[in-house]
């Protein structure tokens, strides 16, 4: 009955790439996920690792995933932390494993100095959005979230240099 | 009348906070700056840099900053660009430094193989809206931003490990 939370290691690899995957899934963009476990490697356990992670267990067993990153506030100057991904599967959900990895990574917030802890949520998942304000989230819904990507990325870099 | 793109350097410290002041009085919140020099040096100029900063120059006199960091996409198993903050002060609007700005950003990211450059804005700052749609940005409207800080981060820290 006892839920454990640790780092994730090079190991987990293959078992985060799944919970990428369902996570992908629930929020209905099943085919989005185009992450290897390579890539995964790489980021996470490379010399530049560009996100951490933290795997639940439930009596022994991986119950869910949190995956953050340093971001920077510029109003306080200090780094805060962005989790990117959070997700419990279904056979593991009502038992306190997502509330218990959030409030680990709060934990690694407040170690190091972070002021903030910072995520997104799909509109439309009402039961998450209840659960993050029952943790004591503040919603900052005056912010809109604006996206290059693709060919419009590259058409802007390419740009670059080319008006006065 | 040329604008130039240039990376910071720790003596642009000084400039880059006064800039950081300015952005927050043109987003309504001049008072929410608690950034210290001593503090943007440690964190962007220090053993572990958190963000990145380009400053433009216009005949050689600075004319506005883009700071920016690495976010992580774990649907695209790679690290993506998050533009923090953009800003040309308001005598030197109009002469597309913002816009060259923004490609010297979307250039890193190219260069570093991101398949994404993210950033948020105001949802009352039209003008800023119209200019990045014209840049090639979607807006993705269907996530929400919660945050967590202050004392509520401070207790999700401590109840760490006492629930089951």
């Amino acid at each position: 009955m006892a839920t454990t939370i640790r780092s994730a290691t090079p190991a987990d690899v293959p078992q985060i790439l799944a919970y990428i995957q369902a996570l992908a899934t629930y929020e209905r963009e099943p085919d989005a996920v185009t992450a290897t476990e390579e890539g995964l490697m790489r980021d996470g356990f490379g010399d530049r690792p560009f996100y951490s992670c933290m795997i639940a267990e439930q009596d022994g067993q991986a119950a869910g995933f949190a995956l953050y990153f340093f971001n920077y506030s510029t109003w306080m100057g200090r780094p805060g932390i962005y989790l990117e991904d959070l997700f419990v599967p279904p056979e593991f959900r009502g038992l306190g494993i997502g509330k218990a990895l959030l409030q680990r990574v709060a934990a690694v917030a407040v170690e190091m100095h972070c002021p903030r802890l910072q995520w997104q949520v799909l509109d439309w998942n009402t039961p998450s959005i209840d659960f993050y304000r029952a943790m004591g989230a503040e919603f900052m819904d005056e912010w809109r979230t604006a996206r290059v990507s693709g060919e419009a990325l590259m058409r802007l870099a390419e740009a670059e240099g080319k008006q006065p």
